[in-house]
C-alpha cells in the first residue's frame, strides 16, 4: 500500500524525472560542478549540530538490535534531513583531498519525519550545488549562483522562475540599527509574516523582543521592500536606519540583483521579507517561485554560511542552493502540467511473425540498437494487430516488419517503408520520448 | 568520520561512478526497459515475507518516539535490502496501470545491516532489471537477460564479465530424480561446495537429508559440470538420473546458453553448480565474474521467479538480475584499475586579469557554456602563473585569457592560439573528462 508522505512515480513520470534530473545535472557540470554523493546516514550529533530540526530525524536501528538497551547518541545513525550538513562533514573529513574552492554539485533523496501534509513529503529528491572556500569565500560566488538556477529553470519544460533574493545582514544590521538586541528572534518573527499577518507579527515583536510599536513598524517597512533592481538600496537607506553591517548588506544584495540583471533581465528580485527558517545562514539567502505556483512557496532555497564547517581555527565558508525535485515535479504532475510521448524508451517494436523467427528478429533489434535505437521484439508471436496495438498502448512510434525486403510502419501516420536495420534512422524527434 | 560499511567516493571517483551508470542506463533504454524509483522504505512485513533475510534490515524510527513504546509489526518501515521485493510490492499495487510484459529498470541505493567485512557493504548502490507479466512469462525472456548484461559490461572500461548461469529445475529434478526429497535443503548444501570442499559437502548431505554415499557422490558430480555450450546436456544425461523436471530444466538451459553464443560467443557458461542462496528463484539464475576478480564472487546475479508478485488467484510470474555498481567499483577502486583525466567536469578556466574584468570574464563563459562547453571563470585575479596552477591541480585541459583578441591555451601542450568564444570548440576528447 502507498505509504503516506512517501511518493512513487509512474514510469512515465519517473522517465519526466530523468530529464529533468538530466537537464539539471548537465547546467551544473556546464558551470565546472563536480559530483558528489554521500552516504544516507550521518551519526545524529552531526545531524543535531544544525540545531531546530532535531523532531525531523529518522533515526535507524537494526532488526536483532531490537530489545537491547537504546544505543548512545554518538553511536547512533539517521538519515540525512539535507544535503548540506552531509557536505560540510564530507568538507571537513575529506579538506586534504579536496581542491578549494571546492564547487560541488548532489543529487539525493533526503528524508524528515515530519507529519506528511499537501506538497510536503517524508522522502524527497533535493539537486544542490555550493562552492566553499577554506578561510574565506569571495562575494562573488553569491552572485553566481543564481546565473546557474536560472540556466536550469529555463532549460526545463516548467513555467517561469522568479528567484527571490534577501540578505541577513540587511535584516540584522537594521534591527540592530534600530535598537534591537536580539535579532535572531526579530527574524524569526518577520518570518511568519505571509502565515500571520503584519499585526500579529507587529504584536509578537512588541511582546517577544521588547520592541516599541515605532520599532516594530520599521521591521513591517523593511519587509514590505521589493524590487527587481538595485532601487530597493534608497528605499531601505530612506527609512533612516544606518549600521555598519546593513550597509554591507544593501552592498552584497545590490551586486547579486546586477550581475543576474545582466545576464538574464527579470530572474531576481530583492524581496527583504524572505529570511530562511533554519539557523546557519549569514548572509545572502534565495527563494524560487515558479509563475502560476507562487502559493506553494519556494521550490528552490539556500544561502551563504560562514560557520557551518571547520577543522580547527580553519573555517570553510559557503554558498549553495537546494532545487526541490520532488516538490517541483508532485505540484508540476498534479496540475498535469507535465506530459511524456510514450511510456517506455522503446522507439521501434519489432514484430514477430511466428516464433521461429525470433533469433532473426533478435538480429533486427542487435543491429538497430547498435546504431542506438532503442528497441524491442515482441514478446509474442500474435497476430500482426495486436503486435501493433502493444505498440500503440506504449506510444512506441514504430513497429518494424521482417520480409524480404524488410518494412518499417510509423504507426501514428500508418506509412510504411522499405528498410534496413543495417540503416534506417527515426528522425530525431522520436528516437527518444519527448516531454512537454 | 567514516562509518563502517557505508562508502563515499571522492569527486573524480564519483565522475566514474556516473560514467558508468549512464552507460548502464543506455543499455537498459536500447532494451526498452523503463526507469522506476521505489521509495527507499518498505513496511517491515513486506520485507520479511521473503524469509532469510530478517536480520538484515534496518527499521526507522522518528527521533521523537525514542520512549515511545515500540511500534507493531505492521507500522514499522524498514529500508530496501534489495530492488526486487520492492518492485514485486510496486507490480501488485500498481498492476492496473501498468502494460504487460512490463520491463522495467531501477537504479538505487539498498541497505543491509549486516556486520561490514571486505567488499560487503551496509549502503550500496545496485542497478536492476527484470520482466514481470501477468500469469505466465514466456521463457525467451531468461536468454534475453544475459544479452542485455553482456552488452552492458562490453560498454563499460572493466575487465571482461562472464555470465554463469544454471537452473534451479536441473538441480531439483535431478536430486528429485535421485531420490532425495528435500530438495531445498541439499541445494543449500551445495552452495556451500565453493566455500566447504566436496567432503564436507558430501558429509553434510549424508547427514541433513540422509542422503547415501552414492546419491552424495552424484550430487557433487552434477555440480562439477560446466560448459560454454550445450554440451553439458549430455553430461548430465550420462550421470543416468531422469525426471520430467530435469528434462525441462536442461531444455531451458540449453536456450540461455545458445542464444548467448549466438549473440555475443564466450559470454555465457552453464555451471552447474551455481544455486543462489535467496528463495524466491525457481528456474534460470544467473551470477556474473569479471576477469582477474573471480575470487571476489559475483558483481551482477539474478535469476527466474514465479511467485513473487501475485493479486489474488493472478500470479505475476518475473526474470531479472542485479548490478552491484558499488561492488564492483569498489574492487576496482581498490586495484586503482579506473582512472579519469580530471577532477572536475570543467573544460576551460576564463583567466582573470583584475576582479574589474569579471563581467567581461562571465560573458565568455556564458558563450562557452551556451556552446556545450563546461567552463569556471577563476576564482581570484591572481598571477596568470597561478591561475594556470589553478586548472592543472584539477586536470582543466585550458585556459581562456581575454583579450584583443581573446587567445586559449592547452595547459598540457603549451600550445596557444587565437580563439573566439562565439566559434572555438576543443577536440571532442577533451569536452568531457576522459575514463580509462
Amino acid at each position: 500500500m502507498p505509504i503516506s508522505g512517501f511518493p512513487e512515480w509512474l514510469p512515465s513520470q519517473r522517465m519526466i524525472e530523468q530529464f529533468v534530473l538530466d537537464r539539471i545535472r548537465s547546467t551544473f557540470e556546464l558551470y565546472g560542478f563536480a559530483p558528489l554523493e554521500t552516504r544516507a546516514v550521518e551519526p545524529l550529533e552531526t545531524l543535531l549540530s544544525k540545531g531546530e530540526t532535531s523532531k525531523e530525524v529518522y533515526l535507524l536501528r537494526r532488526l536483532q538490535d531490537s530489545g537491547e538497551a537504546p544505543l548512545k547518541d554518538e553511536d547512533q545513525l539517521g538519515l540525512h534531513f539535507d544535503l548540506t550538513v552531509p557536505f560540510a562533514r564530507f568538507v571537513v573529513e575529506n579538506h586534504g583531498k579536496l581542491q578549494f574552492p571546492f564547487r560541488r554539485y548532489q543529487i539525493q533523496k533526503v528524508w524528515r519525519g515530519e507529519r506528511p501534509q499537501e506538497g510536503r513529503y517524508r522522502e524527497f529528491l533535493q539537486a544542490d550545488i555550493d562552492v566553499i572556500n577554506r578561510d574565506a569565500l569571495p562575494f562573488h560566488f553569491d552572485t553566481e549562483i543564481p546565473l546557474v538556477i536560472g540556466d536550469v529553470f529555463r532549460s526545463l519544460p516548467v513555467p517561469a522562475a522568479t528567484i527571490l533574493v534577501n540578505n541577513r545582514k540587511v535584516c540584522e544590521g537594521f534591527y540592530r540599527g534600530l535598537g534591537l538586541s536580539d535579532t535572531a528572534q526579530v527574524l524569526r518573527t518577520v518570518d511568519k509574516l505571509d502565515k500571520i499577518g503584519p499585526a500579529k507579527v507587529a504584536a509578537a515583536l512588541v511582546e517577544t523582543v521588547g520592541a516599541t510599536d515605532a520599532q516594530a513598524e520599521a521591521c513591517l517597512r523593511l519587509a514590505e521592500i521589493s524590487a527587481t533592481d538595485g532601487s530597493f538600496a534608497d528605499r531601505v537607506t530612506a527609512l533612516g536606519v544606518t549600521d555598519p553591517m546593513l550597509e554591507e548588506g544593501l552592498s552584497e544584495l545590490v551586486q547579486v540583483v546586477e550581475a543576474a540583471n545582466e545576464h538574464a533581465p527579470g530572474l531576481v528580485r530583492a524581496e527583504l521579507k524572505i529570511a530562511r527558517g533554519l539557523d546557519y545562514y549569514t548572509g545572502t539567502v534565495y527563494e524560487t517561485q515558479l509563475e502560476g505556483y507562487e502559493r506553494f512557496g519556494s521550490i528552490c532555497s539556500g544561502g551563504r554560511y560562514e560557520t557551518l564547517a571547520s577543522v580547527g581555527n580553519t573555517r570553510f565558508p559557503g554558498v549553495g542552493i537546494s532545487i526541490g525535485v520532488s516538490r517541483m515535479l508532485g505540484l508540476l504532475f498534479g496540475q498535469n502540467a507535465l506530459t511524456v510521448s510514450r511510456s517506455v524508451p522503446t522507439c521501434v517494436v519489432v514484430a514477430l511473425p511466428n516464433e521461429e523467427k525470433r533469433p532473426e528478429c533478435d538480429r533486427i533489434a542487435a543491429a538497430l540498437r547498435k546504431r542506438g535505437i532503442p528497441t524491442e521484439v515482441a514478446p509474442a508471436a500474435a497476430k500482426f494487430g495486436k503486435q501493433i496495438q502493444f505498440a500503440d498502448r506504449r506510444g512506441i512510434p514504430y513497429v518494424w516488419f521482417p520480409g524480404d525486403p524488410d518494412t518499417v510502419k510509423d504507426i501514428r501516420s500508418g506509412a510504411q517503408i522499405e528498410a534496413s536495420a543495417e540503416s534506417w534512422t527515426p528522425p530525431a524527434e522520436d528516437l527518444k520520448p519527448a516531454i512537454s
